[in-house]
């Protein structure tokens, strides 16, 4: 017989994992996505403290966006990531849904103000563009924006948050999905201590689908020689691995030198992969594995 | 006889140079370097509004940070480069040094509260380590703090901006170069509307120094193929021209795709970097040069 999927995650319903915002973030979403409703979310006001609350072992994972297809990628976590020694277990892709929520009772004809984050506010300008009574307030956070006007219900006060905010905090959904656009999509990676014995949902069984993809993320930095990024990138090229992304940053106390950030197809006890980190770590100055996961 | 540096700059006094901040921010120290002190600077408050200017033709041209030694690029000045039509035709490097400024009379005993962007009070932590006395207060410029604190005199209030803004807004320099890293740059363009007559000063005659070194910028995207990066790199390799910078942004409408913008060495009338142009554009979905000009 099958186990099923809840079977699986009931195993880790006493999994703390840490995320950056108020309960309701798109970051809790992501944590529903790795480890099922049960994991208990953290929440921890910047990037810096999720990372050092695992660090402390005061959580035993850390659900951490890093790139947005509208923003780019967060580089302060591609930071993070470098500063501990933590391994990227899995990933996961959030769709970013905008809702208009408000205290129960009250119409959209009501709405005045609509407070979130910023961010959240200019990926809703046609909106805000067709309905010109509507004010727009800046606030710290979307799902905080939520809970503030659950709590303090300014006259004709709304927010815009997940659809898990509006659950969370009692508010009801006055309209659904007013981002302009759709292609609005988060990933995160989940950040668990390295060489613990892995908590979260095991490698699955050799299965022929495309559930067996897996990627794994490094970072390395190059001699500053001409041609050293065309010669790394050698290493994959010629073994036809596929890159599906790479970011720099800059190399601190080395100006104008960079690290880069690579994701490949693969898994390093797969030949190729094996053979392609070796090649990189002799052309490489440094190099480091940060993970290796199922792609999502 | 040699033409002096002075003679070819005062043809250029009367540019107007758009960049983002309050006079003395370490943009107007870029146009400095660029165009001597008679370019005149024009203030915007954000960045899309100093594009905006030169495309309305307010301005003769933009000083646009566009990487940090420290912090890396500046991801929303990539993204204006794609959008406007401007050609790159100079870059500098400013080196950002932090200095505590305070009105006239006041000594460094009586400072009880430094205000400067969150930026800069994060850049000098040993500082504040070392007077745990004094406050830090965000505000929202550098160069602005000194105004403010000239302005309203603030109790035992001074200012962390660069020497410039003490100069325009007749601040004291208490303490000088009060950054914890000393290897903080930030490199700059010098926008200009493409096509247009270059009104910033024209290359200088075959030098056989340094002098002459040029870097090309170009933004380019990639089909979507395992390997699509290597092969267009190779384009550069198998030429032997040295890329010295790779940044990647996401793709609009296209999740999960990239646009890559490249510096390389070379100007595209040499052969080389010509014919690896010509290849470039064989590979890619989608090529343009962003510029050409004299490497800092």
């Amino acid at each position: 017989m099958k186990r099923t999927k809840a079977t699986a995650k009931e195993k880790f319903a006493h999994i703390r994992v840490a995320f950056q915002g108020e309960l309701g973030a798109f970051s809790q979403q992501a944590i529903r996505q790795f480890l099922g409703p049960k994991a208990e979310p953290v929440p921890q006001e910047r990037f810096d403290l999720m990372f050092a609350a695992l660090e402390r072992g005061d959580v035993d994972a850390a659900a951490v966006p890093i790139e947005n297809t509208l923003h780019g990628s967060v580089h302060a976590n591609y930071d993070l990531l470098l500063k501990y020694d933590f391994a990227i277990t899995a990933e996961t892709s959030v769709r970013i849904v905008h809702n208009l929520i408000a205290p129960p009772g009250m119409t959209f004809r009501q709405v005045r103000t609509v407070f979130s984050h910023e961010v959240a506010l200019n990926q809703c300008l046609d909106f805000f563009a067709r309905y010109p009574r509507i004010r727009r307030e800046p606030f710290y956070d979307t799902a905080g924006s939520v809970k503030m006007v659950m709590a303090e219900r300014p006259e004709g006060g709304a927010a815009i948050a997940s659809e898990l905010a509006a659950q969370i905090y009692g508010g009801n959904i006055l309209k659904r999905g007013i981002e302009d656009d759709r292609q609005n999509y988060t990933r995160f990676f989940l950040l668990e201590p390295a060489g613990s014995p892995a908590r979260t949902p095991p490698r699955p069984a050799r299965k022929p689908s495309n559930a067996s993809v897996w990627k794994t993320s490094l970072v390395f930095s190059t001699r500053n020689i001409p041609g050293a990024l065309f010669r790394a990138l050698s290493a994959l090229a010629l073994r036809d691995l596929n890159l599906v992304k790479i970011e720099s940053r800059p190399l601190r106390g080395k100006p104008w030198e960079y690290l880069f950030y690579l994701d490949l197809i693969g898994r390093p006890d797969e030949e190729a992969v094996h053979n392609a980190l070796g090649h990189l770590r002799e052309v490489a100055d440094f190099l480091r594995v940060l993970g290796s996961y199922r792609a999502a």
